[in-house]
């Protein structure tokens, strides 16, 4: 089998990337590790970046994404009792649309159904083979059958754990890592949200987000000690805990029921460098992982996406490499500022065990600072609609 | 004997608050521990924000100031081998004036003396007695005399080290203090500045600063480990040193000659709160510290002083004790907002030997988004001319 891109991976990244290559009329194989349901059943925020839609857009995939998803004008933050917005639209021209990553994916998905583009499910064994020589391959197998499949390219969209990475040789790339003292306990429950936007809260308890799917699906999450398992939590204990730690006049609103989902997540910041080796490209969680903190990590793979799209088209279209040559350089100015703004907003929201009382002062000025200075929130906002391409 | 406000401490906190108190009717007596020449002897940076300008022209001491101190527009940072400006003018409308700490104290002294005003120099074994009563006294010797000063309140001027801060009762405050581990070796030299605005550089082998008195009068320092000695350090070592940590166009330009004074300093940020306690006020060095990048010590001071003096102006002319009253939370709130300006740029600018691959990336990633966005310039720039009192 040959195809002109072989994309690993059928998240949302490698369906974003395979959608928009077939609307030029590039050809790509879309392999993914799982089935469909599977990947559709991964609980994923979704805060979406002007960015990621205007690519949606492009993709032909974003109707429902304009017809259900809400359209969120600021960001609340609170801080010992109170709470102040950051009027993201009023400060850079553009809102933020709360959809899902769920929602994301099954619109892409529909799409490649629609178009009658095949995506090869249940693959194992995948192989990236010569991907720093002009022919490069991928094997696979498929209902205990091998394939190969030859191309000119190959998208790694395969995630952190994913072959993509580990293809490249050690010798050749870099990781940096840092990884936090605390996890994210999510719960998921049919209540309205507590608020119409996201609030991101800063306790002596440490930190809580309220956020929801639609207007009767809540999501919710507190930091939450690396030891503890989602059992330890009872549905009770959770919402006594999050009411702690959310101002009291939110806490008085918040209406609680049965959680549908209940997980516990870490928090990681990583990256690998370069992005690319020879013929084969990494997008997405394939090369880094931002904390959940500021809703980065699906706007990151778009980003990667975009400039691996049009560095594609620049290559069939024109017969220009250079897109393909500047790729990794270009995706990575812009992931270690998306990296910069998850880390500090991390920081700055979250209690740490090792805090001294000088510490935790730093984490309340930085808040008064970010409250009170209008350049300061304007800064917050350029990134939190995301930084242009 | 008896006074309105007892001001301990003859530096340039105590003195422009004597100044300020004078032009108003307000006695005040300063009691200094060492001599003026002492005092004058102590070399400090200088960069004026335009809130202690104000103060100075309002205490009728800013002739000299403004006719030799310099403007600057903007400030430099480099990294990586290169170098940006950031038009701190054209952002924020002001400039700021470097003008040498030890010149604002000479100025404040000239006035003193020209006005008649008596400082008691050389004065020892200073107390404080009776602070939190209405009828507070200080008592102290000099030439081997005992004396008693009564009065109505207390300024405690007098430093890191002094006295002020340690008679308030451990029990009734709280220190916040962060230590860092490197120092600053700094060189003042009799060469012409390398570039006419501040460079603040972050290299590979540590931070470097460019900074200047006047045309002929420069002062540069590197960091250093604590463990150093300004001995250790030859001239020859030094410059050599200064140099591979500028970009190169700059270091080529690098005039060097004999040091005429060379010095190295612990960073440290520290603050205590409250800084009232009853009718002693606590006012720059003696209530906090912050590390010297940005140059916000004496500045911090002056914001202190101006929070004390509209207090103390309020109680004697308007018989109102709000200012009185709410002056440490007043004075903190800006404090904290100037520790967190020159923590964050001491962060952004050293190496620290725990940095971590992925904090050192932070760091590049930090230096960048200032570099790259308009937004955080301002931020920036606001923090760099003085946020409003």
């Amino acid at each position: 089998m040959r195809t002109q891109v072989a994309i690993i991976g059928g998240g949302p990244s490698g369906l974003l990337l395979a959608q928009l290559l077939h609307r030029r009329g590039i050809d790509a194989v879309v392999l993914e590790r799982k089935t469909r349901d599977y990947v559709l059943g991964r609980i994923r925020a979704g805060v979406l970046e002007t960015g990621l839609v205007s690519l949606m857009e492009e993709a032909g995939v974003a109707q429902r994404l304009h017809a259900e998803g809400h359209v969120h004008h600021g960001t609340r933050i609170a801080a010992d009792g109170e709470m102040f917005q950051i009027d993201i639209h009023a400060l850079t021209g553009k809102p933020v649309i709360v959809y899902g990553q769920t929602e994301v994916t099954r619109d892409l998905y529909d799409a490649r159904q629609a178009a009658g583009l095949r995506t090869e499910f249940h693959v194992d064994a995948v192989q990236i083979h010569a991907a720093d020589s002009d022919a490069p391959h991928v094997t696979y197998r498929q209902d205990g059958v091998e394939h190969r499949l030859d191309c000119d390219f190959i998208a790694g969209c395969d995630g952190f754990h994913g072959i993509s990475r580990q293809t490249i040789p050690l010798s050749t790339r870099r990781e940096y890592e840092k990884t936090y003292p605390f996890g994210w306990l999510g719960v998921l429950s049919r209540t309205p949200p507590v608020h119409d936007e996201l609030i991101y809260a800063n306790s002596d308890r440490g930190f809580a987000l309220c956020s929801m799917r639609n207007d009767n699906l809540s999501r919710y999450y507190i930091q939450c000690a690396l030891s503890d398992h989602p059992e330890d939590w009872t549905d009770a204990a959770f919402w006594a805990e999050l009411r702690r730690r959310l101002p009291a006049d939110v806490a008085a609103n918040l209406v609680t029921g049965d959680s549908i989902e209940k997980s516990i997540a870490p928090l990681r910041s990583f990256v690998t460098e370069p992005m690319r080796w020879g013929r084969l490209f990494l997008c997405g969680d394939a090369a880094h992982i931002v904390p959940p903190t500021g809703a980065k990590g699906l706007n990151l793979a778009a980003s990667d996406v975009h400039y691996l799209y049009n560095a594609l088209r620049q290559f069939y279209e024109e017969n220009d490499p250079e897109g393909i040559d500047r790729y990794s350089e270009r995706a990575l100015l812009r992931v270690w500022k998306a990296e910069r703004f998850s880390w500090w907003f991390s920081g700055l929201l979250h209690r740490y065990p090792d805090q001294s009382p000088f510490d935790l002062k730093m984490q309340r000025a930085d808040l008064a600072f970010l409250r009170d200075n209008q350049a300061q929130q304007q800064a917050f906002a350029e990134n939190y609609v995301g930084l242009p391409y």
